[in-house]
């Protein structure tokens, strides 16, 4: 729906000015490795969960300038830079994490190579992918591990940004959600769809006598099927259950409980549909939940969660503070030394070390080409995606799940913590030689 | 660039399973009166900014559902649903706040007049745009209040996703922002986009035996020319200084400082470029700023403020919570009565009271069609937006500014305060005929 259109306007302005500089200065073409990291997971987080990647690398061909953006750059660039941009098209190398991967503080996550001109540009683009799905799914994913294998639906798609809704669906089911109520995101992404009804549909069931719930349930069954969820909380849960029963019968699929103390009302609801005799009726609950909720909840009788607000806000993290800096130069290890925001010159890999029973033990990133010789078990983190401009995998977001769940089980049992914490496993950073200062 | 693709998918399922069955049951047509709102404030803050109207006005005409949409709606709905979506188009009334607005709890910040069907599908397209826009907005306006008439630049893209970023630019610039770093939203609403460099462009000037600040300097200014910025911290501030000056003479535009005690900096930075004679060169800061830093900046030589992280996230409020919910059918005031999330039933519109000063007093909501007498000065908040379906208003960022403006001239003192706090003025709800119970 969005992906066609030409993206090369996301872009801060400055990244177009200092393309000009270095054409006009004759260094627009030296070798560049840009890298995308993170300095430090955000708040007191174990482990965060690379996701965009899938969504940068679909971008990356439409990162154009058709004739109306031309016109606009034109108004404060040169015709030679104007030129350069309208003829665009990246041809240099891309590395990376896969989707799906943990990361932590110092993983390069992305790593792009090629002249400067072409790596600079991209920027704003690559960071506004990266900083947003990763944020999601990496509150996502502490949100999954402590449903304890509960499926979580995605529903926060009013509470952010329209379009910014659709990448957040995509990225909570790469972290491992089971559906979303977001449209848009099954037609483009094939996830899930699920939702049945709000409160507005049973309160649309008022006569001049008053609410008439049971009406409103008859005819959501007679259209939907008795299979369906009935919103039971839009006057009084009891009876709620009771109509949601006598609509349905006790082949009802689900209800669903949206306010209230949600832990006391699922053991009531739950009492009262086994009395009821619909013992295979499942209880939904939603209402501002978000890891630590969840959790608390545990030991209640809760078949599925319905996740909102906190998820496409990052549950306190909305951005992952991904930056995307030069690190190497015609060969030449490059850093800056602004106060606490030094980068670490040199391109890079990485892998994962770990125990022979799987659990993970350090991230080592080391200069790019030069793997370090280990008696460990490990893995490479660090795979081909872009070659000479050509994309080089093929996005599948079940991988990506995959390898999510795959990273959550190698973590030592401590990474899974919801409460504040130092990053899960430490990082080696093997340095490059030293740039002359 | 987006706005002329259909928006219809952008849709929580459920709302169209609700359509479904309320097609089905025959209560579809009935007349019906959604409100959206924000229950409270987040956060403590004293005041909301309404922002996002024009981008659901310019959002309404594309909430259609093209043949590739209509095929994904048939996988799970009739055939009679599905015909009503391609043929949609909303013919109802919607009044609300005008963009630039202050809010408060249980302002009534949209109101949407029609079938219960056309109205029950705006639900998530609405919510998204306020909400997202919303947050940015309120945030923005503290931000723009704490800098006391020095400009700020919104420089955050790179921290949201891609097209959450354009709107986040044109909230902020409703808001009272100066600029933006972004040039869709330079290109799309006309906003005045700036910048210059970064640290990757000083970098890029590094030679075998180190770094060469001064020929990047020099690069700069002979592509940009010597009012532009220079960025002055990638190696040492003072040496960046005097490179700058030696490069761009004392014309030079401004210096920007991008890392470590900025107040500290700022003094430094400004002696210095007066003792080289740079009397008129402007001094920038960045560097996660928020309107509390922005606040505690404001006695130093600082000439304005870029602004990332905090605008784009809200400032630790990344969503507006606003809701939208049914509350009048075929005249009848409905309201849920779930713990904690009551709603008020009845169409309403509001007014605001203030002194003869000008200073606010009490948002005062009342029922639709019924104004109280009141002998204070006030003003009426609810305006015409939709009519028959048809757009009424000329969305207009810059009497949107200027609303903006004028709404945080009227606050009284308290209200501009940025600690955590009651609204800055109370509400005064008076009810509906009460519906039975």
């Amino acid at each position: 729906m969005n992906e066609p259109l030409p993206a090369g306007l996301l872009t801060d302005k400055y990244e177009f000015t200092m393309l000009a500089a270095a054409l006009r200065g004759g260094t627009a073409n030296r070798r560049t490795t840009f890298e995308l990291f993170a300095r430090g997971l955000p708040n007191g987080r174990r482990y965060g969960v690379v996701a965009g990647t899938g969504r940068f690398l679909e971008a990356l061909p439409h990162f154009r300038f058709d004739d109306d953006a031309c016109r606009l750059l034109a108004e404060f660039l040169d015709q030679d830079t104007v030129r350069y941009l309208r003829d665009f098209r990246f041809c240099g190398d891309i590395d990376g994490y896969a989707e799906g991967e943990l990361y932590f503080p110092g993983s390069p996550v992305l790593s792009a190579t090629g002249t400067f001109a072409e790596c600079v540009v991209l920027e704003t683009l690559s960071l506004s992918i990266f900083n947003h799905d990763t944020a999601i799914a990496s509150a996502a994913a502490r949100m999954v591990s402590a449903a304890k294998g509960r499926p979580l639906i995605e529903m926060g798609s009013r509470r952010t940004h329209e379009r910014a809704a659709v990448a957040a669906a995509r990225a909570a089911y790469v972290a491992g959600f089971a559906a979303t109520s977001n449209l848009e995101a099954q037609r483009r992404y094939g996830i899930p769809a699920e939702g049945t009804s709000a409160h507005a549909f049973t309160m649309l069931y008022t006569r001049q006598d008053g609410p008439d719930e049971l009406a409103a349930f008859r005819a959501q069954v007679d259209a939907l099927g008795a299979d369906t969820t009935l919103l039971v909380d839009t006057y009084d849960v009891t009876a709620g259950v009771v109509n949601a029963v006598a609509a349905a019968g006790t082949a009802l699929g689900a209800v669903r409980i949206d306010s209230g103390e949600l832990g006391v009302l699922a053991r009531q609801v739950r009492d009262q549909l086994d009395r009821l005799g619909a013992t295979r009726t499942r209880i939904v609950v939603s209402s501002d939940l978000d890891e630590f909720s969840i959790a608390a909840l545990s030991a209640q009788p809760v078949d599925s969660y319905g996740i909102g607000t906190s998820l496409v806000t990052g549950s306190g993290a909305p951005t992952a503070h991904m930056v995307y800096k030069l690190v190497e130069v015609d060969g030449i290890p490059v850093q800056k030394r602004s106060s606490n925001k030094e980068s670490r010159g040199g391109r890079k890999e990485a892998l994962r070390l770990s125990r022979p029973t799987g659990t993970i033990t350090e991230e080592v990133v080391h200069p790019a080409g030069r793997r370090p010789a280990t008696t460990e078990p490990f893995r490479v983190l660090t795979t081909p995606l872009v070659r000479g401009g050509e994309v080089v995998v093929e996005p599948n977001l079940a991988v990506a799940r995959e390898l999510v769940a795959s990273g959550l089980r190698s973590l030592p049992w401590e990474g899974l913590n919801l409460s504040h914490g130092d990053p899960a496993i430490p990082t080696t950073l093997i340095p490059a030689r030293q740039p002359r200062p």
